[in-house]
């Protein structure tokens, strides 16, 4: 039996390009004393992973040249020495990317396929459906009929922050950057407003939108976009720095208008995070998440390709802004 | 009896010149039922004030052209129509730049003479040590043995943090512009390092004084110093920012790095703030300066320049880096 995995063979400059990877087959590797043999069903790609090309080190550690790549991954136990784990079992943890991983069980989770569909231990009650949650609550702290702002609303994260802030009550705006993305956020997902920052102004729009100021600003984005967003921050306001997909991809430091001065005369908060800030609380996330999901309070689309041998594709996707929802890539079949 | 005042008669441009001010004199005011005639003592002046002269209304209202500029003011009550005082009380208030102010006693407080040096009300037990007090503490949160770096540290505000700092058991390393400046912070007030951001090369001083990195950055000043001291910052640091004092003067948007993709590598938090968010404990931050002052274990300096005349340019010289410590004008005696 083959194993196909997916090497970094070269570090992108700028946009990632389909030679920054290759393909790689070899045998699917035995497993020893308490490991877990894993059959990739679903594969993640995160914009976060771009960061992870560059070779610096960061909150997570690089990726190495001529290595196979890791990410998030569904998969399905097809043979365990491990005492944890059962041949069918569905597991969720940060694998390879190929047809088989290998686990000693401490990097995975198992997954209840009869809860909600298995894909959604990569999205929405997954890391980007975490992200969202803790983001959200625990930094945005958003409170009743305050206006939240959410760019790369359409995305995996972004359209979930959009979802639990209208149940918090607030009043809700999405950026976006296809007119079929924000249809989707508007009619579909129930945001207040939607920008199409491609097409509107979005300083005017912002005003239009938003004319109580902005409450929260959650950002997976950066660059002008968020600029426009912090002239319009009210007292207090906090902004959650979640992503700036704009700027994985430059090749100098991005420079923008300095920010500090507006935080005082706001007296606002700006914070980063990662979900793993959050380790020990994933499991209030998951099981609130599920629950929202199996209410039909959260709504979800994934965008869906086939086969390991697209993942590169898949990946550089996510900056052309391909993906409504969380893009996957499916290896086999459940 | 004469009244003197300093009007603002134009918008300072840059830097702001002698000619943006004038004295002008008049009778002292009459005072009606219920208000209280002060006569000024100790004057304030603070960086923050070059932000009023601007125009644009921020979370204080900007200064209107011809009218008698307000700040922080130690005075004498001498005629008093409220039952809350007496003539001889010692107040502080935000009143006007003159020899005489009215109140009706809902802006001012009265000062105990005993407690402290009466100057010391609109010092480090005013509202530059509240300043320093609740940003620090409660923005900042610093832990014994954390790296707290303090920029404008030989600043009223700055000098109370690094020492507020050292009380906590923290490292402590200053930012200042002058020989005498650095040699007060480190040989009186017992900061751990100091960097003249002029003569020193700040990265590399920053590398060799904080090799653990900076948990805290206590920000006065803001620019190129600022983002120096933000590449170094560890895991979960806290930027507390309170001044921009490099940006004040110029006259059009600073543009520098942009720090969002920091602020997530780190998990960050950046918050700006003013004394004024934390009105409803001014009384706890009172309390403890004074305590803290009083036991030896807060020192500070006052610069003082004489005559009320003279306020333009005490105001001025902040921005030249002239004061060290507390900047006052003293306009009659006590």
């Amino acid at each position: 039996m083959e194993n196909r995995s997916i090497l970094l063979v070269s570090r992108p400059e700028g946009m990632p390009k389909p030679e920054n990877f290759k393909l790689t087959t070899a045998a699917v590797p035995e497993i020893g004393t308490g490991e877990v043999l894993i059959r990739t069903i679903y594969l993640s790609v995160d914009p976060y992973m771009r960061g992870r090309m560059r070779g610096v080190k960061t909150y997570v550690d690089p990726f190495e040249l001529g290595e196979v790549l890791t990410g998030g991954v569904i998969g399905k136990v097809i043979e365990s020495n491990h005492e944890d784990f059962q041949p069918g079992d569905i597991v969720e943890g940060r694998l390879n990317w190929a047809d088989h991983s290998v686990s000693d069980g401490a990097n995975i989770r198992k997954i209840d396929p009869d809860l909600a569909p298995i894909s959604t231990g990569i999205g929405v009650v997954g890391m980007p459906g975490l992200t969202a949650y803790f983001g959200l609550l625990d930094i945005g702290k958003p409170k009743k009929g305050e206006t939240v702002v959410v760019s790369g609303a359409a995305g995996a994260v972004g359209s979930t922050v959009g979802q639990i802030a209208k149940i918090k009550g607030c009043h809700v705006v999405g950026i976006a950057g296809t007119e079929e993305k924000c249809a989707y956020l508007k009619d579909e997902l129930a945001f207040d407003h939607v920008i199409n920052y491609k097409t509107d102004d979005i300083r005017k729009k912002l005003k239009e939108y938003c004319p109580d100021g902005v409450d929260v600003y959650f950002d997976n984005v950066g660059g002008h976009i968020s600029d426009e967003v912090l002239w319009r921050i009210n007292y207090q306001a906090r902004i959650v720095v979640c992503g700036q997909i704009s700027a994985y991809n430059l090749q100098s430091a991005d420079k923008g208008p300095r920010i500090q001065g507006q935080l005082i005369q706001k007296s606002a908060l700006m914070k980063g995070f990662i979900v793993g800030d959050y380790m020990d609380q994933h499991n209030e996330g998951y099981e609130q998440l599920g629950k929202w999901v199996s209410e039909g309070s959260i709504k979800y689309r994934e965008n869906i390709i086939e086969g390991l041998e697209n993942a590169p594709d898949a990946f550089i996707g996510l900056f052309r802004g391909d993906n409504l929802g969380k893009q996957l890539v499916r290896v086999s079949e459940e």
